[in-house]
This record gives C-alpha cells, structure tokens and sequence, in this order.
C-alpha cells in the first residue's frame, strides 16, 4: 500500500464545458471491484472526489477472508477491508489506524499459531458486524474510524462463491474439462488452465440495496481494474446489480487491466476480455474503455470489441513508471479527469 | 460492564476547605490494581477527576492475554483493555469502540476455533504495540479511539509472572506446601489452598517510566480493590514501583475488597488483607484504608491493622444494592469524593 501513503495533491475538476454542464462537482462516482485493483482505482478517484462508493466483491474464500468466513458466517472481510485502507484520511490518525487495520500476526511459534495471517481489520469488521448485526453501519463505523473518503459497501448481503469450468491441458496434450470451487482456487488456477465458463452460487443473492442506490444517483460508474474473473465480472453476474449498472443514468467506464495474459486470463488478450464481458451481460453499455496503451496488442480489434459494447476506448498510460503492471494513482486520477471533463481526447494516445 | 454504560452524572468537588487548599483541582489521581477490580475503582474515579492514571498488572497468563502473550511475546493485553475500557468517553462513539474492544469471537465450528475467546480490543492492542514498538504509545492510541478519561499504563515493561506458595489440605487432613505459577492458576486455587508465600518473577523487573512519574507527580494514590494476591500485592513487590509509592507526596488509599474470603484469600478476613500489605511492603504507609462496613468483622482489630500501616479507617457502603460484592462506581465516587475533599468523617459509617 505503500502508493497510498504520500500526500497525494487533490486535482482540481475543469469546470463543465459550456452552460449547463451535465455533472455537478465534485461528481459522484460509484467503483466496483475487489482487492488490489479496486484499491488502485480508489486511490487514483479519492483525488477527485469526496462523493466516492466503493462496491466490493464478497466472494473470496481464501486466507484470513476465508478462515472468518467459514468459522463465523460472515461476509469475508479482506477486499472490504483493503477499499477501506484506500479510503482512509490523508493524516497521522487515518494512516496509523489503516496501519492498523492491515496489519497482520505472525506468530513466533507457529504451534499455537491461531492468529496467524489474520488482518487485524479483517477482525475489527466482523466484531463491528457482530456487534451492530447489520454489514453496511459496520462498514460505516470502520469508515469512521479511518476518516474514511467515501463509503465502502459489499455488493451483496450474503457471502458467494465463485465456480468455474476450466480447461486444462493433461500431459499428452489433450484438453480435459474440471471444474473449479472457489475464488482462491480459480485465481491461482495457472497456466495450464483456461476459464470457460463461471458462474455466482447463489446465483440469485441479493445484492447490498445502498449499493443499488448509490448507482442509481451515481453521475459515474467505474468497473475495474482487476481480476477479471473473480474481481470484475461478479458484479455483472449479480442479477439485481447488473440490472442497476444497466439501469443507471450514470455514465459507465470500464478500465483494463495492465497484465492481460495471466493466471486466471492465460492467453486472453484486452480484446477478449471485452468479449467475456458483453459474454456475461449481453445488454450491459459502457461509455468508455480506458486501457493502457502498452497492454492492447491489437487497437483495431480492441476498438472493435469495444464499439460492440457501446463504448470508445481511451487509451491513457496509466502505469507506474517502473513497469510493473500496476496502476499509478495520480495518472489514473489523470485519465478519469480527463473523462470527467469531457476532454478525454486529451488522454488518448 | 453494565455499570459502566449509564449517563452517570459528574460529581463537582467541593472546594478545598480552608485558604490555600492542599490539591489542586480536579486532583490528579493514580489507581493501582488488575481486572474488574481496577475496573470499578476507575469507573468511581472518571467521575471526580480527568486527571487519571492507571496502573495495571501485567501478569495474566490464562486466557486471550495469556495466549496472546506466549504466541506473540507481549504484555499481556486484558488487564489494560479493561481499564481502557472503564475509561471510554461517554458518548456512542466512546461506548461503541468500547464495545468492539471488549467484543470476544465465539466460533461456531470449535475445530477451526482460532478465535474463540479472543477479545478483539486484546489484539488491537497487540497491533498497536506492534506497529508502534512501543507499549505505551500503543495504549495512548487505544486510549485515544476510546476517548478515554486519563491515560492507562502497564506497571512493568516486560511480562511478569505470579509465582505462590500455598499450603494445600490433603486428602488425610494434612497440609503440604506446593509451588503455583502463574495467576490463572494461582487464582483459580480454591478452597483447599491457602497462598503463603507469593513472588514476582523477574523479581527486579524495569517499571514503566510513565507510572513511575505519574505517581511521583499525583495528589492521591489509590491502591484496590482487586485480587489480593495477583491484582493488588504486585504493586508493592516490583521494586521501583513500590520505592516510587513509599516515595510521592502524594496520599495513599487502600480500598478493601467487599468479599475478603476468596478462592485467592480462603479463610482470610479484612484484617489479615492489611496485615499481608505490611508484611510484602513494611515501609509503605496509607493515609486511609477504605472498607465497606459489610466486609470487616472485628472493627477493633481492623483499625488496629490500618494503624500499623499509618492509615486511619474509613467506612463507607461502596457495595451495590444487590448484594453481590461488586462496588457501585457513584458510591465508591463518593467515598472518594468525602476523602479528597477533607470529609472522610461523613463517610465513615
């Protein structure tokens, strides 16, 4: 988290261009995801913006996440918890309670070593949960605490589970079909498997109705970055979710990864991760694609596959400078500015 | 904890009698103690005064504290939730983070039961002190999340254990000597066990500066009430501590339990209580010994018991309405309330 920690500038919005600008300011922006890209994205849109809902996946099954999930039936905390940390304010309190909040115990003695790798605000939030009986004021208290910029909801009131069908190639080459239970278990699935079908169990949960609501008066919706799978495309399986996202007046942004091909997306260039995405919600519009420029290989195809969802593609280099496929908050806050104030022509390249 | 969630009113002091009043006002105050005793001594004093410090024992080893303590190698954290806890402002905020501190994970599934019993203000705490390095820089940001009325420290720096001997009756009727370490085990030692010896182990453990200075600087000391042996006792043990108690300008109050025959005290009365306080700590004197009426059989031999430690007796009825041998924090405010303010003689009963 360590690009969350300096005193970032807030930049400031170009005024509406014209009489009548469409957005008020500071724009009401709602981002969907789970785990590091989803904090990417907060980190770059808290300098944008104080009106900022973060929607977050519940379905991972792994880790500390996975541990609390199973042992006390809740929601799992972790990509809850890390949106929160991204959230957090810009001082010694809101740093030093985010420290807290993703510390983790490592045990000396692995024996008796019960705590180990549990995040310390993973359990804050469940004795929140515990406590109120009620997820949402949880996340509003732990959002208190952090002097947190925005709300962070989960996309659903019930924990889900991920399954996919994966091929995966056997020794002589063929290519078998298994199926895959589990978040943990898909994302770490490797190269040798390729997803070919997932799906949410239940696949009818009821999604998180303040989230439902924040779409609805959202001026922007953000999906992505993340894992495409497990992080990005649950929140266009959610029946009552995708229906909002399709719904929502809401102009809709969809920014892509800058690691295409990896272990949940072996092989997959940008352009087919669109295509899973008009796959999975036919009817679902997007208004713009933002992709960094060094991860399309082919722009003609990923304009196209990006016109077949409604939208035009911005491209913006919105990496970090050294190369790493993460995204660079203050040049993601650039790119979304620049589509904010409607010179996102500026930010093509 | 229940006492402690009411809007209890503020008391005002009464003005000092007299020109040149020797305390300040409000009078700055160290409680000295471990567990709900300490806890009920600082739910009376947040009444009187913000001026507070407490002094906390740091040798449980059952438990959260004492698991947390073996896995992690840190103080045992209970002691200081709990007087953390007893301090909370006032307010939902106060009352709410209090809540979340003194919440404890009941696992659904003991097979993969990790948590149960840990209270998450125990591991809060941990994290402080491991982010921070430092315990009490640890505790004033607990404090702090708490909004907490005066300041909690550890008595010591380092984990210290309770090591007793105790005559035990056999089965024949005989006793035999045994060694106890440890105060879980100590406390728990029952009817057939009567503590003889007790020893702190190191036995010259460093003093936390803070207390040390906090005393030193303090109006009133106020020792008790708690468990004789391994909430009360430890204080006059640790070297520093007890040379730093023997050596402030400051007036000393020793409050008596409400109930003296204990697991930890079988057979005991209130006399014998004050006769182990000399015998650990010979050169320490008390200006008063606070005792409720209810809890002291032979008044004579009592007093003479307080006489030999300097202090004069004051009797007040500090227990709750009900019966149990809980004190009630308005009542106990109020014994300390007549005796800070030069009025003992109208709580004496």
């Amino acid at each position: 988290m360590a690009l969350l920690t300096g005193s970032l500038p807030r930049i400031p919005l170009p005024q509406p261009s014209g009489a009548g600008g469409r957005f008020k300011e500071p724009p009401s922006v709602v981002a969907l995801g789970g785990g590091h890209g989803l904090s990417a994205s907060l980190a770059a849109l808290r300098l944008l913006t104080s009106e900022l809902t973060a929607v977050v996946t519940v379905a991972d099954d792994g880790g500390s996440s996975g541990r609390l999930r199973r042992e006390l039936g809740v929601l799992p905390p972790g990509d809850l918890r890390m949106a929160l940390a991204a959230l957090c304010d810009d001082t010694e309190w809101g740093r030093t309670w985010r420290d807290v909040m993703q510390h983790r115990f490592k045990s000396a003695e692995p024996t008796e070593a019960s705590l180990d790798n549990h995040a310390l605000g993973n359990l804050l939030i469940v004795t929140l949960w515990e406590l109120l009986g009620n997820p949402v004021a949880g996340l509003q208290w732990a959002g208190a605490l952090l002097g947190a910029r925005g709300q962070v909801l989960p996309m659903a009131t019930v924990p889900l589970t991920i399954e996919g069908d994966v091929f995966t190639e056997t020794a002589d080459g063929r290519l078998r079909t298994e199926t895959i239970t589990g978040q943990s278990k898909l994302a770490a699935a490797g190269k040798n498997c390729r997803v070919h079908d997932i799906r949410l169990i239940p696949a009818d949960a009821p999604a998180c109705g303040e989230a439902l609501e924040a779409i609805e008066l959202s001026d922007w919706v953000i999906l992505g970055p993340g894992s495409w799978y497990t992080s990005v495309l649950p929140h266009l399986m959610l029946p009552q979710l995708r229906e909002a996202l399709c719904r929502t007046t809401a102009r809709r942004v969809l920014t892509m990864n800058l690691a295409t091909d990896t272990k949940e997306t072996s092989g997959m260039t940008a352009a087919d991760h669109l295509d899973v995405v008009r796959r999975y919600a036919p009817e679902m519009r997007f208004d713009f694609v933002l992709a960094d420029p060094g991860a399309v290989e082919d722009r003609d195809r990923f304009r196209q596959a990006a016109a077949a969802l409604g939208a035009r593609v911005v491209f913006g280099r919105v990496g970090t400078l050294g190369g790493a496929p993460v995204h660079d908050p203050l040049r993601l806050a650039a790119a979304y500015h620049d589509i904010f104030g409607g010179n996102e022509e500026h930010a093509d390249a």
